[in-house]
């Protein structure tokens, strides 16, 4: 077979990685560039050069191709803002709420909107990036409706019906450890990971993840973390598997309270992380099953699809 | 009424403050000394000294009286450690677990062990000078039973049956608040509390706390503390309010696990802090009085008494 032809230039530029694929119309990539700079680290105005430094290349033998950007780069602190659509929202919602960039340089650039939700007593949420990758787990998958998650910093949980995400809620898991784990005592006892007694590090996860599934009331979060520190003080968890304690805990904690009850969700995320949380899903009785790879991709083709643009 | 005579130097030494009282056999101070110098940062050695300059006037005057120290400084990492003794505990079980620091300067000096506990399931959890400010109550309202909070850094809260600390559990609540506000994206929206607009802070405290009372499952809270995001993203509470909205969500979430659905309990702690949490519980339904204040003497002199020693 021939190699595929380009049909668009597929950029997830979040608040601290670049990521642009040139990718054919089945979501395969021809080529990729990776960056660590960040949409909101950028002084304003200075992400169009960027973006023609790094894929200059292809826009010199491509000339034509969209380039469809999401993530953090449509947020204020981006480049340019793309309001928040929406719940319930699917492909022609988000397509529809897409932003063209004025370029001088580039071309057609489109920057995909982030969602907005409001849960049972009106209180706001958000999502920019999310929204694209399930649209593109649901093409992957073939599916209209289920439940999804997004590990991460901020990880979501986002329930779609008919095609369209109806509601989602945003869990700090990712950010919560970090906090912790750095910027207050539970960090004191902790040494980094020992690569040679992975036991105790899945016995660690393991013992968190059993604690988050004893939980009783929602304060009892806050009285559980500690037990990073004392399971420790009483030499009852090794110090290099401290943080996998408290890290079972946070995701264990996730896992039930995103999922509410649903024995099963898609999964959509790095395959590493994804890992992580199908183990940890399968000891709570949650069955996490993988999606696609490159989901960010193959959501911004069917809105491009969408969009009649490929 | 002629002043009353001295009878201990009562030290409450932790981590971060060292406070001394030249106290009578009431609790009351006849002198008292505050340095921001805590006890777990003192390099090995230099206790001793520390403490000699500081009490040194009175030790000339009163030459005689027993010192007694509670707090971080029992710690491994503060001048003697002074193990932890075993719940359930009182005066009695204490007392006997005090140990007696040898110096060559200063005389007699008690250091008060910290108390351990298991939960349900094994886990365990401790204090430290949190079990003399409980003795110290349970002598100022003449009780043997009921349950206790100490609000703060790790919030105490402790249940006493007898006159002994029969289990007790820790919350994070203070060091979760400030690594939040401090080290994740949720202070980027906050700016100072603005003095002028207490009503503004005190409607964000209040929807904190109803946001706590309204969770449902334990994951539910590292979702719930993304609304103080959200919240000001969507122009929903001032920017000077947010850290109220975390404040009461945190310590509604604290105090509806802590009481266990007990509806009342002693506070004991600062008279700021202690009547922000009894804001907090009347409005959730937990009924907070507050015992009295310098319990930490107060549980001293108890303890002193145990020993014959006073």
């Amino acid at each position: 077979m021939p190699p595929s032809s380009p049909a668009l230039v597929s950029v997830d530029w979040g608040t601290s990685a670049f990521r642009a694929r040139l990718a054919a119309a089945d979501g395969s990539a021809l080529d990729a560039i990776e960056a660590e700079v960040g949409a909101t680290g950028l002084a304003s105005g200075a992400h169009e050069a960027f973006l023609e430094a790094q894929i200059g290349a292809w826009r010199r033998r491509f000339p034509d191709l969209p380039i469809v950007m999401s993530g953090m780069v449509g947020s204020r602190q981006g480049w340019v803002e793309a309001p928040y659509a929406p719940c319930p929202a699917g492909a022609a919602e988000i397509a529809a709420a897409m932003t063209p960039v004025p370029t001088t340089r580039i071309g057609r650039v489109f920057v995909v909107p982030g969602l907005s939700a409001r849960d049972a007593r009106g209180a706001p949420d958000v999502m920019r990036g999310e929204e694209t990758q399930i649209l593109g787990a649901l093409a992957a998958t073939g599916r209209a409706d289920g439940l999804f998650v997004l590990p991460g910093t901020h990880s979501k949980w986002a329930r779609v019906e008919a095609g369209r995400i109806v509601d989602f809620a945003t869990f700090m898991t990712g950010e919560v450890f970090a906090a912790l784990k750095d910027h207050t005592l539970l960090g004191r006892l902790m040494t980094p990971p020992d690569g040679s007694d992975a036991a105790s590090a899945a016995d660690a996860f393991a013992r968190g993840l059993a604690a988050s599934a004893a939980l009783d009331r929602p304060g009892d979060l806050l009285h559980a973390i500690f037990m990073t520190r004392t399971l420790g003080l009483f030499h009852e968890l090794p110090p290099h598997a401290l943080a996998d304690y408290l890290s079972g805990l946070l995701i264990g904690a996730e896992i039930l309270a995103g999922a509410g009850g649903a024995r099963a969700a898609i999964v959509v995320g790095s395959p590493a992380l994804a890992a992580r949380y199908r183990a940890a899903g399968e000891a709570l009785g949650v069955a996490l099953s993988p999606a696609a790879d490159h989901c960010a991709t193959l959501g911004q083709i069917a809105l491009l699809k969408t969009l009649g643009a490929l």
